[in-house]
């Protein structure tokens, strides 16, 4: 508690990440809450899971846009579950979240599950080509995949890094612990916290 | 020229998508550019391939990036190319983009050159299962696949809703054509042109 309570207003962190599509949802969204409040924060888990279809009167998923960006305005900070989500890159739905908040000129960290590289993760689902004229390695539909060492897309990576200086952190969760495994997401906590509150 | 001309001042429209991977990003960033200009538009592409790593001082990821961002933040407008990408959704970069520009308070509009739902895509690259406890069809990590009748995650298609009234325009390109057919795009022009301006 006591980054909070020192500056007396306890920031709030947006949990973006497709961990909303797991099984157990609810119950790793109350455990990351709990992690934001042992570091001096209040976390804010995302309302996929808890918007009642029968008590909105538009549309669910609209429902659920406009909770989600409600939370994402009110935040101070987010810290984004970026691991690769059916391919080689990040889940778009955090993604989105990512780019909004920088947008809206919060703080933003990141994490991912697994440490490779853009092109070695591409390469585990797609047979690349090494294109000699320019210079890339290109994939089945001969689009040149990025090759800066960064974890995924540099509009990604570098958006971690220009607005908080702080790459994504990667980290090799166990294969069957892959959407559970916090480690790195407690180092995004770790870092959030030494941060310097951004000014509004 | 007119809709532009009209009001004074032409708008510009920020040109996101995976194009910039195309071995011939520079043809189909130009071939742009004149459609925006025969809708009286300014059309901004990103820099990706128009940077001399010679002529930079920080990393080239890192010069790219800022100079999408300058960009971005220049645009009144943003089109976004979300053909699916390396999986059933967009290219990541682009989604950011979008995420970006819905936070800066732009228009976006959006195309995807495969018009299928976000369920049947996904079933087409992973073995899905229905959860009776969820009610939901789940992909081969128990993750549910949002079912909403949506192209692509629902902060996608809603934010183009939310904040431009015109959902992702569906057309189902030739395959080997899937990223150079420009007829979604020339529909996004469409909408863009017959738009209310936003008040900046």
């Amino acid at each position: 508690m006591i980054h909070g309570e020192a500056r007396g207003q306890v920031r709030k962190i947006y949990l973006a990440g497709p961990d909303v599509f797991l099984p157990d949802a609810v119950a790793i969204g109350r455990r990351k809450k709990e992690l934001c409040d042992q570091y001096g924060f209040e976390g804010l888990f995302p309302f996929d899971n808890e918007i009642d279809p029968n008590q909105v009167r538009e549309r669910l998923d609209r429902a659920i846009y406009r909770a989600n960006v409600k939370m994402l305005r009110g935040a101070d900070i987010g810290i984004c579950n970026l691991t690769p989500f059916r391919g080689p890159s990040a889940d778009v739905g955090t993604v989105f979240e990512l780019g909004m908040l920088v947008g809206l000129g919060k703080q933003v960290f990141g994490y991912t599950n697994i440490a490779a590289d853009l092109l070695d993760r591409t390469k585990l689902v797609d047979k690349l080509t090494f294109d000699p004229s320019r210079q890339a390695w290109c994939d089945s539909n001969n689009m040149t995949v990025e090759n800066f060492g960064n974890a995924d897309n540099l509009m990604i990576d570098d958006s971690l890094i220009e607005h908080t200086g702080r790459p994504i952190v990667r980290h090799n969760a166990r294969p069957d612990d892959l959407f559970h495994d916090l480690a790195g997401f407690e180092a995004c906590l770790r870092l959030a916290a030494a941060a310097e509150p951004k000014s509004r």
